[in-house]
């Protein structure tokens, strides 16, 4: 089983008043950390996704418990895994660590639609054995 | 029980290449929605709350279900109840509706910390006496 | 001369740990003053100017100055007027006060594109005609 | 006379519905390119100037032109150099290319403070010396 990681920085602009991340940026790299895992694993840039095949992978629920703030400065690192691959429907599981430090653990769950209609589609064979190494055998566990 | 709501016109900022809203800004209307109710509801203001009694409501964990994408000129409107009002922690309700379409439902919640040591403190009676009204009776309800 | 006004207060998401807002966060409120006097003034919203005629006004330049920092809570009164109304552009001139003293000015131009070709169009008499009362007469004033 | 470069890929959540970058996502990334610039050039990370040091750099004005539109998955080179070294202020020209078209073109000033006073400070030696070699010698041009 694999996992892809990403690292960022944590700048000026995601911090708040009280000098801590504000949560909603956790999202956005949320979200920064499945585009580049469609791009660098499954070869599937977003620009591509959305503009030549014309589907998306709207989300359709998250869920990020937030154990320990994280300040200017530090350097985040993001894991992504895949805790379900359904018929349409990915679940990722997400973990945010500095250093030693878990800061946040996430479950997104995404599901293919055509952006046409906005109905759901089965995700293609090619894609789906690309994804099949990030599932994550951890299945009895929540996050 | 009370319930307390907020509208937003979803505006162009909001939306992504697909012409929705990007999901991550949902995450700031029901900080936005969180931060109204304290201030209008709760008579502390977030200024008051974090400059002056250096207090602060950290989110502990925040889930949020979208049922249907929200699009550009949407008025979003965002109810706020809570579901279980702890010692120090808060979990909100939240729900969105686009006229009679449920368009997200959300579950999050906040604890009380001191800015200056990060660590929890129970809640004060004359806060928790104002919250009270907005404690919904569906326990047994998931979000 | 008419000025067209619209106030927010200053939000926890829109500042920094120094305490003030974040600038990044005025360009956003000064996009939305504009898309709010395009919906209130001019009858265009943003999703009929886009999605329905396919035109957009993209910023070609941008330039504002910050006198006095912003603090959350503070209710930011901004202010929007013409200063250039040209063939195919708009130069709007934004101020930002809280209570009497002025916190920004800035000069915001955008030009009338087709979306499907990127081209400049001129904009049409109809829209014109209701731009005309917000023009300025301040034609020597830099901002 | 240096240049201090950064690239950022175009990612789906700086992009608009019209489905290009929302111009407010560049003011986002030229202060990026300073809090860059200030750790890895003048050896000041933004959280040891606020926190430590208690002295910022807020911005005076900003001003920023845009000749093209990017789009979703193009990578942006921005470059930094110095047009003007004042006593307390530093006025940044910001360049954007994506390959070799020219995408925007910033001016961007920003003074030293006093974090706990608010009250403009002389650059210290120490830093004007690290921060000399970027400013640029076309001082005649505007951006």
């Amino acid at each position: 089983m694999r996992v892809f990681t990403i690292e960022r920085r944590i700048r000026f602009s995601h911090c708040d008043p009280a000098g801590i991340v504000y949560f909603v940026n956790f999202f956005d790299m949320i979200n920064a950390i499945v585009e580049d895992w469609f791009d660098q694993v499954i070869g599937l840039p977003f620009q591509e996704m959305h503009l030549q095949r014309r589907i998306g992978f709207p989300i359709v629920d998250t869920d990020c418990q937030f154990f320990r703030p994280c300040h200017l400065g530090d350097m985040l690192r993001l894991e992504l895994g895949i805790s379900r691959l359904g018929r349409s429907s990915i679940e990722f599981r997400i973990a945010g660590r500095v250093d030693d430090e878990e800061k946040l653990r996430g479950r997104h769950k995404v599901a293919l639609v055509s952006l046409d209609t906005f109905r759901s589609m089965p995700i293609p064979d090619d894609l789906r054995a690309k994804m099949a190494p990030y599932v994550t055998d951890a299945s009895g566990d929540r996050a």
